[in-house]
């Protein structure tokens, strides 16, 4: 059996949520058309002598330049025919050596802040893309599960393991904080519940600084502390 | 790469928390002294055309002969040299073919009651013991990690996720619930504070019935109803 890992990175811009995609291309003028090719999130096979986080890392790097990304296992995807569909094979096809294989793969998340620079992104495999959570494509193999599995495991995690500030700038606003929550969750919460809540939490430390370059109102700034995190 | 599943069984018998383990054994007189023979989770490859799942019940259907066993998918193990240990070399040289291939392992926790029976345990690798978890011995592989994290997911698991009731009777007391949280968190709670909550549990429902045959004040029974959980 073959093993792959793949990875859905999702980042923030302060706006809205965003999912790295591939746009799936082959190598020549290929015999696939345009219909043919599908949106995929970023993967690769297990080199031999790579552990999962590895493979994970480097399908990041390669495609992002990042390093450091915050990437965490969530789930294997181990059906049979994962990797079976007609479109699926058609394109694996066109570069592997073993295309009818059955394929596992390891799911990673990975989070990164949008705020201040774009990380570039291409791959061997194509164009990459940043799409709005809210408008992905009907993705290649099972990545539609894969996606959704991610997104539901970011929305359970946002608040219980503190991971929502991996997508927000080293110094933001509580603004910054109720937005990426609210983008998150999908959900509209109130401020003023929103700001008793986060007073309470000692990993949320007031910087004694306000924002620059705004108009009006500069607001203060914060910062996360793992190391107050009760858990932790 | 081959891929295995591996099972963390969980089992729950009113006073202690018990995981089920394997003592190796080899098919003839073997090369290998009592020392060189260790203790490890129940696994096995997965089959070709087996989904992870499946093959997660079919190890543990094999080993107990129970079916419909709460088994969840936590973690998969991707060491390159998890299986290249001296022993864990010595043992799978007594029967597998490939004994120096890379192994992936998918590893599941299950959660089972042993208040009305203990299931059988035995299997092709060897005689199953229910082990204390206080009492778990060096394991063969990376299976020390494996049952760390299997024990960590429970404890995270218990309350926000309700799981625990799979390891009880389905009519219960509130000591028997009380029992069960102290034993898998390892604390001591507070009788009248766990009542407390477990009031506001919707999904905790009185049975109007009291429990028979004990000698002295008969209790309250209760049973756990999922689709009366918030987040279900």
């Amino acid at each position: 059996m073959d093993v792959s890992v793949d990875c859905a990175l999702f980042g923030f811009d302060g706006e809205a949520l965003k999912l790295l995609l591939i746009h799936q291309r082959t190598a020549e003028e290929g015999p696939l058309s345009e219909d043919e090719l599908q949106m995929a999130l970023p993967g690769d096979f297990v080199n031999e002598q790579e552990s999962l986080e590895d493979a994970a890392s480097r399908v990041l790097h390669e495609l992002t330049g990042l390093d450091n990304v915050y990437l965490k296992q969530f789930h294997a995807f181990g059906d049979p025919n994962r990797v079976k569909g007609l479109k699926d094979q058609q394109w694996l096809r066109t570069f592997r050596e073993h295309p009818e294989n059955r394929v596992m793969t390891v799911a990673y998340f990975g989070l990164v802040s949008l705020h201040d620079h774009i990380p570039r992104a291409s791959s061997f495999a194509g164009d990459a893309e940043w799409t709005e959570v809210g408008s992905i494509p009907q993705l290649a193999f099972d990545h539609d599960d894969i996606s959704d599995l991610a997104l539901a495991t970011l929305r359970e995690q946002l608040e219980s393991k503190h991971i929502g500030f991996e997508m927000l700038p080293k110094k933001f606003t509580l603004r910054q904080l109720q937005t990426l929550h609210e983008i998150v969750l999908d959900k509209k919460l109130d401020k003023r519940n929103f700001r008793k809540n986060v007073k309470r939490m000692d990993h949320v430390v007031p910087l004694g600084e306000k924002e620059e370059g705004v108009l009006h109102k500069p607001a203060q700034l914060f910062t996360f502390d793992a190391n107050l995190t009760h858990d932790s």
